[in-house]
């Protein structure tokens, strides 16, 4: 956006913005045509977002990935008619050559790790818009589809695949560069595409993947066609689908969308200010504490009302204003230890908001419901620490009490604050806080959090939209701990003191395997399995040594590999 | 064992051997009376298994773990009376230290690895063995218990903890070495004990653990006595899980066992020769082929002939020496790329033994059964590329048919090789194949094999005892490829040298990945999440670099971590 203050903390490299409109994007095409949109991806390889490399065969890096990612969330709110998204490339027999060798190569571990984590969110978010939103996606591979080419692909509802005998799909990280496909293309390749285990061996070890009939066979693609039939194929499929959607019963379907206005962000060295959220760093501490306000409107009446107010909407603005602040503090703030979630405003207008969101039977109402399913996932993806405080003031009810179960822990203040005068801390619940948010594991965060308790989980239910103040939030094992005005100050502080005194890496593999209790989804098999093996692999020097297959890719000499079988 | 050619393949080292008996036990006391017996943790703080450290405080290295590894399946074969496994230490007010921090800060990565792989499939059998062996596992912690001495404790049934103000149980790796709890620790405290994610995460942050009430409240132990109560509180517990048993219907509760007798090795500079099997390497090729012989006698008629065997029964001695093979291959020839299996002699007469094995209602059958389960799953879990080669004169059926399943890839040759007069390949399938020996998926092979085609399941049913030749083994999709004799030779060998010029680090990361579609279990959850983090963290310069918290730990220097959250 070209505000000044959009460096990196250390002064090296502009901020990574993450917001961003169609008519600002260098690299994909959204046309949006009655039930049908086509997404066409057309990457400018001179328009890298880190610089010094260039995006050539529609390879990709972040900055691609923040357009594809719009894209998918406007297709959702400002084309809810949309039924069919065709993803195609607008490049000559080459359908999209996977994340840019070179900017894995040049990139920090950090960067690679997050990217990866972007990218895979975004996948999700089009399997996401497939399932609940009702907008199908036909990936049209024209030539090559390579490494994160392919996964694109697989994150897909149908991929139609030229059959010209040059035209392929492939994962060729292991041969190629000695990494994993880093967007889940290992386990939709065994999960979602059931393939055989020796096939995907095969597959996954075949530099220049696998064509034509074969690919049918073995289930990577849905069907192959002659170049001379394609543009017909898929003029059929697409209608097919379409087809397919008018006949299910949409959730009131819509004519029309809201336009998703820019979210405004203003930033000063040590902040970030939205509407109704502020984020503070205290940088020598390693910390950014988020502040959410609650509403400053009454909770919408009706759907048409939710309609008219569109992005300026309080659920959806702020929705949108978290996402970008945890984006922001993800790849520009790599240095925060703990994210800190206070609030500030009514508990009972809280509440309100979301029964209204949670009561609509209106195609805007869900896709709300949706974009904070998915921002909530963003937080527990999240590698940092995640406190709640829960103070004097504050308004941790129905969706904005999710923050308290999403955290690592979370601590409520008993009583007022001497010499303040606001009213004593209270969590209500709601619905939302029993099935509507799950997480990745499929599970509520309440329902994980009690696994071993379903008593707990019924007393929860037993409580929804009372106040509970913090002895009774303890008793009912909703927060870590309920603390006096006394203690808050000393034991909130040497916690986050402690927190930010562990190693890094220790608390992200100990968050990530907390975090998760209970059923694994495809979800949760792509960021904790295929992520920690590729992270581990990210790191050895096998591939990013200076002899390693990454560093050496393209050089023309050989990797040579420490040959110890780990 | 003393013999001469133990040395590892760079001869810097004496191999390490993973035959062991109660007479040569140096740190565990086994003693069996009636329906109980007692392990006893007592650890020669001279005898570590590497050098350089000494095991003080009952902590363990791999050669602690494999007498304890040892006595689990003595307990199963040698005392099939015993009900309840009392596990204590003999250490004045300590339990277990954990593993041995000197020895992970100096065991090169490859070792850590494999030690935690084999630590945590010890853990694993203490939990097979209290659900299909009724064998209960009762867990006196008179003491600290920390890190890998609360995993231990986790494994078992039911955690007893003194509470006398000092004893504890506690992960404290996060805060005190940088590294994660490495034997299943938190993935059993959120998945197993069901804690609370906040209080997990306040449990595996503190140092010094819970103990007292609040480990019970938080479900971290069972109960807690006073010392002076200890002995009475056991007894009593002991005699009601006892009562409990006796009161279940054990299949053939057996009066006394039978003899796991030695395991006899040969070793040459190029091969590991066994009674039914041969190791032969070739270490150019990185390669490891392992040959399993078919029986030299009928298959036992009833349990009684079996019983009289004992040991030297086939499917046993067989399965001891294939388990036995693997585990010499994973920690001393750190360097073969792949494992190849074939195999020789009459399918009939394997199809027999298994089919007996699988039909009689009896300990020791069910037994053998779960070792041949253990041994499966040690092979899925083994971090080598897998290959079976199924050619004339070999005898891959029933239960050495799970060899072509769980490998990455099978072929099989069609016909007979010119010149030599060996009967045609076949494959002959048995129940076996399709649901006794589960992976740690809890899905058969095959069914893991055909998730995305149950037809190909049901076909395969439908061909039980049946001898298959190779087409019909390839129409079935049994195999990868079906390779006639002029293609045969070219095929494997240009397959094999792919293998061992791919980065070891990648294969190990595809082949986790490729190798457990479908349902995710406590184990996988272990062995691909929490292991994954783990070798990440254990390759990061915050725990393993100079100025790393593993590397530093009792330097009295604190640790320098590098901040950045990844």
């Amino acid at each position: 956006m070209g505000e000044a203050a959009d460096k990196r903390a250390d002064g090296t490299n502009p901020a990574i913005d993450f917001r961003t409109e169609p008519a600002r994007y260098r690299h994909w095409k959204l046309a949006a045509d009655g039930d049908t949109a086509t997404l066409t991806m057309d990457v400018d390889e001179r328009a890298g977002l880190l610089g010094g490399y260039e995006l050539k065969l529609n390879s990709y890096d972040l900055g691609v990935d923040i357009e594809l990612a719009d894209a998918i969330e406007r297709l959702r709110f400002e084309h809810p008619q949309v039924k069919v998204v065709i993803m195609r490339s607008a490049k000559d027999r080459v359908f999209c050559a996977g994340a840019n060798i070179r900017m894995l190569a040049s990139a920090t571990h950090a960067h690679k790790v997050n990217f990866c984590k972007f990218t895979n969110e975004t996948r999700n978010s089009i399997e996401e818009a497939s399932e609940l939103s009702d907008q199908k996606y036909l990936c049209v591979v024209n030539g090559t589809a390579a490494g994160g080419g392919y996964e694109l692909a697989l994150a897909c509802d149908h991929i139609m695949l030229v059959d010209d005998g040059a035209a392929a799909v492939s994962l060729p990280e292991l041969p190629l560069l000695a990494v994993l496909p880093g967007t889940g293309g290992l386990t939709r390749v065994t999960d979602k595409r059931k393939v055989r285990r020796d096939r995907a061996d095969v597959f996954c070890t075949t530099e220049e993947g696998v064509k034509g009939k074969r690919a049918v066979e073995w289930r990577l693609v849905d069907e192959v066609m002659p170049r001379s039939k394609l543009d017909e194929a898929v003029a059929a499929r697409t209608q097919a689908i379409a087809a397919k959607a008018s006949a299910r019963n949409g959730q009131g379907i819509a004519d029309r969308g809201i336009a998703l206005t820019p979210i405004e962000r203003k930033r000063t060295p040590d902040s970030n200010e939205y509407k109704y959220l502020s984020v503070e760093f205290e940088r020598d501490n390693r910390l950014a504490t988020i502040t959410l306000r609650g509403p400053d409107s009454p909770a919408p009446a009706d759907a048409s009302e939710l309609t008219r107010q569109g992005a300026a909407s309080w659920l959806l603005q702020i929705a949108r204003e978290l996402d970008d602040a945890i984006l922001d503090i993800r790849l520009n703030e790599l240095e925060v230890a703990t994210l800190v979630f206070k609030s500030t405003g009514d508990p009972q207008a809280v509440l309100e908001h979301t029964m209204a969101l949670d009561s609509f039977d209106h195609w805007l109402a869900r896709e709300i419901r949706l974009k904070w399913r998915r921002v909530l996932k963003r937080i527990d993806m999240t590698s940092r620490s995640l406190a709640t405080l829960i103070e004097p003031g504050s308004c941790f009810a129905g969706l904005l009490a999710e923050l308290i179960f999403a955290a690592d822990r979370s601590y409520m203040l008993i009583g007022e604050i001497k010499g303040d005068n606001r009213a004593p801390a209270s969590i209500i619940l709601s619905d939302a806080n029993l099935d509507r948010y799950p997480m990745s594991n499929g599970l509520s965060r309440l329902a994980t959090r009690f696994l071993g308790e379903p008593e707990a989980l019924d007393a929860a239910r037993d409580a929804l939209g009372k106040p509970l103040d913090a002895e009774e939030a303890d008793a009912l094992g909703l927060i870590t701990a309920a603390l006096d005005d006394i203690d808050w100050e000393d034991e909130v502080r040497l916690f986050l003191e402690e927190r930010a005194s562990f190693s890094p890496d220790g608390l992200t593999g100990m968050e990530a395997n907390l975090r998760f209790a209970g059923p694994e989804t495809m979800e949760t098999k792509i960021f904790a399995r295929l992520t920690a093996w590729q992270n581990w692999i990210f790191q050895r020097p096998n591939a990013v040594g200076p002899d390693g297959a990454l560093t050496r890719y393209g050089s023309g000499q050989k990797p040579n590999f420490d040959l110890k079988r780990v």
